[in-house]
């Protein structure tokens, strides 16, 4: 497999994350946009991309809810939530015969969702980016950190390209870090994820100080710390030895900076979905955990117990909405 | 010690609970009312208590807010949440000499503030009755199931005591049934409601079918279930042989009935407290399971996790109130 230089990139799914991505990608390569609804390919054809805070970028990008009128392009990264992978994959299926494509979604199992529509050589991901999104046509680039990548095992792109891809996204402003085995480096991420985004789901906390306090009996950081135990566990049965420790990470995360002050915590994507009553990630994130303990034979009853009170929370709503 | 006939009760705390138990009371005895505000004294000095539902009463009660303006008593049931009991008998020091009081909140330790504040016999209760309070002077009279009564062990009204305040309450249209020692009942409903409550409490679940769901990994009954186990073996250490199997009573809780649809299912009084952001009983209950577990040497993890996730809420609402 030669390595092709990457000169034109599509974004599937122009939420946060995406947006940053293509808002970012058009200072160094052609950057395209595939849309869900068609007032917004319409915005961002008419208006270009904005991006503030920690950087400032006017973007121009192709937008469109069709793939076929993007062009060919050597780069797709799909950028939805888990939940919309498989329908994002079905309206590519046909397009972008010579493109990597590379999914950055939370959790696990979305590189297999992707692989039943396309032989695209695939890069799996994870990002710590976090951006706030304004407008279909503005997003705010909040946590600079980096976007892990690396080839995916069961149809891996060439480690050449995903250098390749790492070395364009960083050109373009952004952070990216390549990994010849994402493994170790996506369940550190995936442990850390599912006990933070679970936890502030079902408390309605942010991630503040409390993720790491274990000082009284009643402290969350318990929960948190439980949680990180039975992951590590996990992966360690899988024989996974991890990039990072999860439980240093929420340390690290929730004692400075924007994230640790009571009044500006960040709020996960999960504790967002709550607030706005639409379904979680929960079954990639936590539910991959889950189901992998149950594989490798490992116990973790208290992801399982947030695992059901996440699900538990969803059907509240429904609940709800059959009532009123 | 001998026993006395009943003639004059005192409720302190006039919610849903109190207001059930003056309002049947007043058939039987003359029934006394201590409220927390004069308003509330007032109006039901003026109006009586009105209760629908399960029975139809317009109860003649005396009000106030000061216990020396409701004379002589021979019954004291405090019925205010767990959170009010210490205020509530900081209040009766010095009055009611010659009264047994008797204890209904959620949980344990109640009795053990009371305590402090006079030497009164006392007698434990716990009650699964419950009611829907509309207005300071109506009730409306939902769950007629009984109040479990019995010596407090460590300073006991007489057993023939507490027989004749249980045949009052049955006099006056409630339900109630004496124990010689309560500790069985009492840890049975312990340990269903720490399950049923801090569950529905985060997962924003009224009490549905959901809760005996055990089919699928993702199903809510393996949390009340796990939970439950817990609490059996705590008792069971504690060398408490409990009265009723809590599983079963959940099993038969959400199987028919009135709590058993979906639509109308009963809220417990956790996820009332939530939706309406009061501070919860958790420390009385899920946390009082959590304190003996520790001093037994019993693990209850998923236990543990329900409590500080409710303590996490209360925090969440904190942080709501400092940052707007």
């Amino acid at each position: 497999m030669t390595t092709r230089p990457i000169k034109r990139t599509c974004v599937a799914g122009a939420g946060a994350i995406g947006s940053l991505f293509a808002g970012h990608l058009a200072s160094v390569a052609e950057s395209t946009v595939l849309t869900r609804r068609t007032e917004h390919a319409a915005r961002l054809n008419e208006r270009g991309l904005r991006v503030s805070g920690k950087s400032e970028r006017q973007a121009k990008v192709l937008a469109s809810t069709d793939p076929a009128e993007l062009g060919d392009v050597d780069l797709v990264i799909i950028a939805t939530k888990a939940s919309a992978v498989e329908e994002t994959a079905q309206s590519l299926a046909g397009h972008f015969p010579n493109a990597l494509v590379m999914t950055v979604q939370n959790g696990l199992g979305c590189e297999a969702v992707v692989a039943e529509y396309g032989d695209w050589p695939i890069i799996s991901a994870v990002t710590f980016m976090s951006g706030n999104r304004h407008s279909d046509v503005h997003v705010e680039y909040e946590l600079d950190t980096a976007t892990w990548m690396g080839p995916w095992a069961r149809r891996p792109a060439d480690y050449a390209q995903v250098q390749a891809a790492a070395a364009l996204i960083e050109a373009a402003g952004l952070k990216a870090q390549p990994f010849p085995d994402l493994l170790p480096a996506q369940w550190s991420k995936l442990i850390f994820n599912a006990a933070v985004n679970s936890i502030a789901a079902v408390s309605g906390l942010p991630h503040v100080k409390a993720f790491a306090a274990c000082d009284q009996l009643q402290d969350l950081g318990h929960v948190v710390r439980a949680m990180m135990d039975e992951g590590k566990a996990v992966a360690a049965a899988l024989g996974i030895a991890l990039y990072e420790d999860p439980w240093e990470m929420n340390v690290e995360a929730t004692s400075h900076g924007s994230t640790g002050s009571e009044e500006y915590a960040h709020a996960p994507s999960m504790l967002e979905d709550v607030r706005a009553r639409r379904p979680t990630e929960i079954d990639w994130i936590t539910g991959a955990i889950v189901r992998a303990a149950r594989q490798a034979g490992v116990p973790v009853p208290v992801s399982e117990t947030l695992y059901r009170l996440v699900k538990a929370r969803e059907a509240s709503w429904r609940l709800e909405q059959r009532n009123h």
